[in-house]
């Protein structure tokens, strides 16, 4: 097994938990033979680091891992985005096809894994309404993220303080958004879903959603996925460390963009919201929000625990050295989507071909699921 | 012009009011050289005589009115239908076909109307997804019809009292019905909607969304469709005429289906809830419901107002002979109508042809539109 590799503990059969920590590195056993792997990611342009350590890496490790039995597919979910308006047409189609680009700038194999744009395969907009027919109102009010999304104030303990008038504002595609990512995910009755832990609650949305239609329909017909959490900690925002990074965030100098030169990579990090101890470079995330957070993309890149990388970093006294440090190692593992990045944002016809062999197989898989889902519901 | 016809009030090009109150029998000037009419019902099986008066009849109409740039489109709204849950697909299947034997039993023509299955377009879903990110959750909290099919109670001054555990129970698809409503209709740039009164408040929900489209993207993309309200009030339970005639109704005596054989439609309406006044009859749906609904369903048969209807039936003095009257009515106007039911429900073949050359047509139409839509949006 490559240094690269780690064993994850051996997973008996019968108690598959619904939820695995995927470790840094992923290896054969994380899953079965026949497995169906499935994501999606926002099409927010070119991806930042967190978009990358986050989500999309373990799509490329999958990819290496990949069986001849299993399925990935790897998708950009443009319906999800329009949940927050995008007025501008021009702009959303540029960001679609920076998420592509981005997709394969990071090593996405595209023999390897369907690439697709969640618009283009009408199946997921159809499940949607299918599976919204099952969907209760008072679970979708308890899922958190429709909550965030729409700045809904939180009380100390977390909990959020809805009011009539916030939900009046809330748009119903916000509101529905996991009965869609169910949709998504069950039309290729996925067994595998990485994501990031916000979006853990909307797979055991999925995995209800899933256990109401076989039970409705007494049909042993979609399995229950299993998600597979990122082992990076969010990566948080370099200016306001307790904001997830995010590329909506105004002061872009908060976001390290896969595509974004060396230089501003250093004059980023060097400016990025720190502490006052300056001698010793520890993890605390209550404390020391932003040199916790610096120390937690270095452990996500070089795949290493936070304890290790703690030790690395004994090494420097000062903001500088281990600032610096900090830019190399992200300088480094950018180096290679950079380039490609460039390269595939300036071939938009290799990039259309990419997404259109990447649909053509999973239109089919949808289009024979959801005749199957028709044929059981009377359709 | 045939006695049938009355003329309707001229209607000034600029005034064109949102909602037109239909004739009893449309004529041509209802709607303009190139208006697209838009109509669904839900599959609940054979019609009864409130789907026939309150729907169905105005698209026969509307057929033999059909000026060549017009475009009719009528369908099953069986994606519509499973916001109440029906758990056996084989009858629902059967509630399908036999919707569109009902269709073409009423009289639609299908060389003149595309008679379409919602659920075999997925347009539908797709522009159901697209209208749900502008729709606001405030708008649809205040629909009254979610309200009504979940038997939220009601003050006495009719307003709901909707308490969190309520809605909680309500399935998504019930709570966001109006939307997809609204993509069904704005999918073909339909001008006028066929509709009961109960709908009205849907119609107002898609002008409003057809009307945030078009301002968000700075397009006139999609008209503002007219309401057209049947002129038959409301056909009640026969044997509840509080309630609408409906299939859901345990009690079938009190529901007329278009294929009862006479002597069933006999028997219903002697067993129809009337009251004590048994020498006059008169329209005071308050006091009298159980004779003014028979009174209204003769009026809508017969294309007659209340009035003079009235003016008919006072020459009965005994229940036996009014409602015997009421009964020959029904009989000689569903007598058509049940003949060519039983024949097209026999002709499974020839239904399937009749909806696929239908569904070719509004196929043609609704991608076409669709594909615009996602060009605006930048899909």
């Amino acid at each position: 097994m490559s240094n690269k590799q780690a064993v994850l503990k051996l997973i008996s059969k019968r108690w598959i938990s619904t939820v695995q920590r995927a470790d840094f590195k992923l290896n054969s056993e994380a899953l079965h033979s026949n497995a169906t792997v499935f994501s999606m990611i926002q099409p927010t342009g070119c991806f930042h680091l967190g978009n990358y350590l986050g989500a999309t890496r373990v799509w490329t490790d999958l990819c290496e891992l990949k069986q001849p039995g299993q399925e990935l597919i790897f998708g950009v979910a443009d319906l999800h985005a329009i949940t927050v308006p995008k007025p501008d047409g021009e702009m959303f189609r540029k960001f679609r096809h920076e998420a592509v680009a981005s997709i394969l700038a990071v090593g996405v194999d595209p023999e390897k894994a369907s690439v697709i744009y969640q618009s283009a395969i009408p199946q997921h907009s159809e499940l949607h309404w299918l599976l919204s027919t099952l969907a209760s109102m008072g679970l979708l009010n308890r899922m958190t993220q429709w909550k965030s999304k729409s700045n809904i104030k939180q009380s100390t303990n977390g909990d959020y303080l809805v009011n009539d008038s916030d939900v009046g504002k809330v748009r119903l595609g916000l509101f529905s958004y996991p009965v869609l990512q169910a949709a998504d995910i069950l039309l290729y009755k996925s067994t595998h879903v990485p994501v990031g832990d916000d979006q853990s609650q909307h797979l055991e949305l999925t995995r209800h959603l899933a256990e109401k239609f076989n039970k409705m329909y007494k049909k042993n017909f979609f399995p229950k996925p299993v998600t597979m959490l990122a082992q990076t900690k969010k990566v948080l925002s370099l200016s306001t460390p307790e904001k997830k990074m995010s590329k909506s965030d105004p002061n872009h100098d908060s976001v390290i963009f896969l595509n974004d030169e060396p230089k501003a990579i250093q004059k980023k990090i060097r400016k990025a919201l720190t502490d006052s101890i300056s001698d010793r470079f520890y993890y605390d995330p209550v404390e020391r929000p932003g040199v916790s957070n610096l120390i937690n993309i270095v452990s996500g890149i070089q795949r290493k625990s936070i304890e290790d990388v703690v030790e690395d970093v004994s090494r420097f006294n000062n903001y500088r050295d281990f600032k610096d440090y900090v830019s190399e190692v992200i300088i480094e593992e950018l180096k290679g989507p950079r380039t490609e990045f460039e390269k595939y944002i300036n071939e938009p016809t290799y990039l259309h071909s990419v997404v259109e062999s990447g649909m053509r197989k999973a239109r089919e898989k949808a289009a024979k699921n959801l005749a199957d889902i028709h044929k059981i519901m009377g359709f």
